[in-house]
């Protein structure tokens, strides 16, 4: 594995090795506000969603690609925006980020956004595929499978979906906190289990039973999947205090040895505990993804934080993008940008050789992710 | 709503939405000492509580406004502060904030400091009121409101109250811990808690019974108030690991709709937890304010970590002093210095446009403020 | 106390208040690579625990001073080793340190490393011992100790012990989560608790039972000792989510007037958490130790958040290293780094004075610890 001393930050491919579809619609000023927040709902009466750190970096480093001044109104973005149309804006974004591998999560409203093919177009990049595994239950329970068929199901389709994607990634996060009892679930527990939410009736479609998740994530392990986790920040449905990766410790000692892999998502506020995790179990990577292109101007401070205590074979880069390609260009761009910083701010403080900031750029930009995902095993797949 | 873009944080006016009374009297070592921690004890034999950021603030900045050198000796500063006598040292401190408004909260200790008239005059500035809701409930046992008759007093005393104070304050931090139950309690189930605090007898004055606690909010929200919540860092009385603001996540789900804002208050460490939840709740806004005195040459840090998730909408300026003048004036001080600075940084890395600057100084200076607290509804209250 | 105003952090001596003792032994790769992360396995197939902050710091600061170019590769550094052998790597580094006084906890793997003598020999430096509470129950339970005289034993033992050591260390974090029970158990409890513990068998010697730390605690409370307690950071045996410093604070209320004082150890990624419990507890003290050897280049970070409600007078020194010499070599060397940047910082900020950087230099360096170890008491005890 060698690295040519040129590779700097600013022009090394990036694998993003979480992101979901982007939007091709053209879209008003809600939609598109709606798109730059987590939050559910309008900004308070006379404020917006444009004044905070993505709104600003918006403006500031978006707007130039689409051919205006930085800093250009949000009313005049948004009416360029229009001008040019989404699938242009997209194309145009996307295509500036010098990313060269797209790995895509198609779990969240995958009917409002491009899929893998889609995203490969768009962006002139390879697409990869993974898996959201609480949708997949949730899509058997809307086929009607029946709860004594479930498990069985379940792992055909798990089979069938891993033939093309390369993980899978679990919201237990979202649905039952990273506090879930750590162990795999007996089997008749899960039947039980699935009983009972087919009898929840319609409402009860969204999958939030702790046996049938821990089952979920069990038979991902039992397949050494690489597994994303969702971990820390997120919208208002998430409860953030429980979403600390450390709740995730005793799993993760469950789970070393599987062959499995685990990337940590995200991880902000928690990013330093991520970072503990990734140094002492082997099986576990991270990123600070969403919380760079969400911090702007910060996202420096925060990219620097990622590199503590994890060893520099464990960081990986991903935008977490969803919908606007503004988030995707933001996430490569800021990404890109706290790199250099800090491995400049490293080689001041401590004289790091070119060549090792080389050697660490392809290994945070990508060889990390196709070493983790099993990306040049010749089965092309993350199977052992 | 237009900015004049020299506005900066040096001369911009701030509304300090979240301050106590000052001290007008002499103070000797020992007191004076207590006043600049949050520690209830002396510093250990040997040592003292000005070998502190916030002691070596206070020599370095507030020795000048007493005319003494900057560094000078504790000893030298209280003998100069004995000389001036403890109205004119917080005349004078005071006065050199360009602190245009105080919003006072005046639940705790209102006897040993001044109270919003006083401060109005010694600060030459406007001055608001926030109520202690737990000491209002206080106050009605003491005055020997009868359990059968509490919920009818409390609405009826808070009604009054708010005529003049723009909102109120819950310290059920301190008292319950941040985990409480979020939802509103029966009627019947508050009675029954006032009878048994009522019955607690003499040494039970001291409210820290969560239904009757989880009343008195709800009360709040009913009236769609302007709520201070006690958060994060406080005194040795806080269980500090039950005072993270993502503890009231379901509670702020729950008030989303009703119209009253809930402000976290200085929140330290959990700032960032803190700016998650001014980004994904229109109905949150916070500061970082105790630790900006408190931490003093570290303040620009802090600051700094302010502003990443929470949009600049929602961040917020306050003192959270109590009682030493030094506090006032450390919390303007320091705040104008991190938020230049922060500024500063944010131009260099991304060009933040001078206006814009300006503008998002005077929002978090004081138009976030007037804004949430609905100081410039004609009926002057936060009533709806 | 003066201080001579040429002092730095450059050339004040160190006390070291907390590391172990360091192996002479020559190290083959894998054993060294054991030795420079926190986990208790191997880096992942195709990557090394040198690609980390520790393992560049390690080729950037140690491999001059074993007679290589800075950033020689790891298998020059490991050949340079070899050749020099283990005590001659060791006492090479350690005495380039700058270390006047070693504090070293023996309760781990004390067969493998040196002992405080060893330690004094190989460092020319001041030895001193501290004794860790659960091995010193443990010892008495593989020495045949019956249940019905545990209490009088342990106590016997640890008043011989503390003749000479200077305080004691709980790793009840480890053993049973920093969220015990505060309270002093009762003896017929703790009689009960060691019944159970005997019987358990060969593989119970292992002490994890929360009655009998907390016995071994309060054992250590009612003489008033130095206690030190493993905070935060650790390896994958620990369970982090349980390990703030803040769950220990109704023990620190409880503690507060016994003439006890408690030593806060690593602490990341908690430190704020600690600094605010040095702050208000005047018994309370703390160090970053593990996180700055092992966060290399971040490590000037680290030290300057531990800097903020922390006053000057609570913030101590150590490396916490354990067996490779590059620990305690870098643990100083970075410790020293950090300090200056962060007093250069607050000089700039805020014009601190020559004499007070002198002064706080020395506050942290070593006297904040020689007064909290009462090593300048004229029985050399920590005995009241």
């Amino acid at each position: 594995m060698s690295t040519d001393p040129a590779v700097t930050p600013a022009n090394v491919p990036l694998l993003d090795h979480h992101c979901h579809g982007v939007t091709t619609g053209d879209l008003d000023r809600a939609s598109f506000e709606a798109l730059i927040t987590e939050s559910d709902w309008d900004a308070p009466e006379g404020t917006t969603h444009f004044d905070s750190q993505v709104g600003f970096a918006i403006r500031r480093h978006c707007a130039p690609v689409l051919g205006l001044e930085p800093f250009a109104s949000a009313e005049a973005y948004l009416e360029r925006r229009r001008e040019l149309g989404g699938a242009e804006v997209s194309r145009r974004l996307l295509r500036a980020t010098g990313i060269s591998d797209y790995v895509i999560e198609t779990g969240h409203k995958a009917d409002e956004i491009l899929d893998p093919d889609g995203m490969a177009d768009a962006g002139q990049a390879r697409a990869h595929e993974v898996v959201r595994l609480e949708r997949l239950a949730e899509e058997l329970i809307i086929g009607g499978c029946p709860a004594s068929g479930f498990r069985a199901a379940f792992a055909r389709v798990l089979d069938e979906r891993r033939r093309h994607a390369i993980g899978v990634k679990s919201i237990a996060a979202y649905r039952i906190g990273l506090d879930f009892e750590p162990t795999r679930p007996a089997a008749a527990d899960v039947d039980a289990a699935v009983l009972r939410w087919i009898d929840g009736g319609a409402d009860a479609v969204r999958l939030d039973d702790p046996v049938i998740i821990r089952h979920l994530l069990w038979e991902a392990v039992e397949r050494a999947c690489a597994i994303q986790f969702h971990i820390g920040y997120g919208d208002a449905d998430v409860d953030l205090h429980r979403c600390s990766p450390l709740l995730l410790t005793e799993f993760l000692r469950l789970t070393r040895a599987s062959g499995a892999r685990v990337m940590l998502l995200h991880c902000y506020p928690f990013h330093r505990e991520a970072g503990y995790l990734a140094q002492v179990f082997p099986h576990v990577y991270f990123d600070v993804g969403l919380a760079i292109n969400y911090t702007g101007s910060r996202s420096d401070d925060i990219i620097a934080e990622s590199f503590e205590l994890a060893p520099f074979h464990k960081i990986l880069f991903s935008s977490d993008a969803w919908g606007a390609a503004e988030l995707y260009h933001l996430g490569a761009l800021l990404f890109r940008r706290g790199l250099a910083r800090v491995l400049d701010t490293f080689a001041e403080r401590d004289d790091w050789p070119e060549e090792e900031r080389a050697r660490v750029t392809e290994l945070v930009a990508w060889r990390n992710a196709r070493r983790a995902y099993r990306l040049d095993d010749p089965d092309g797949s993350d199977a052992r």
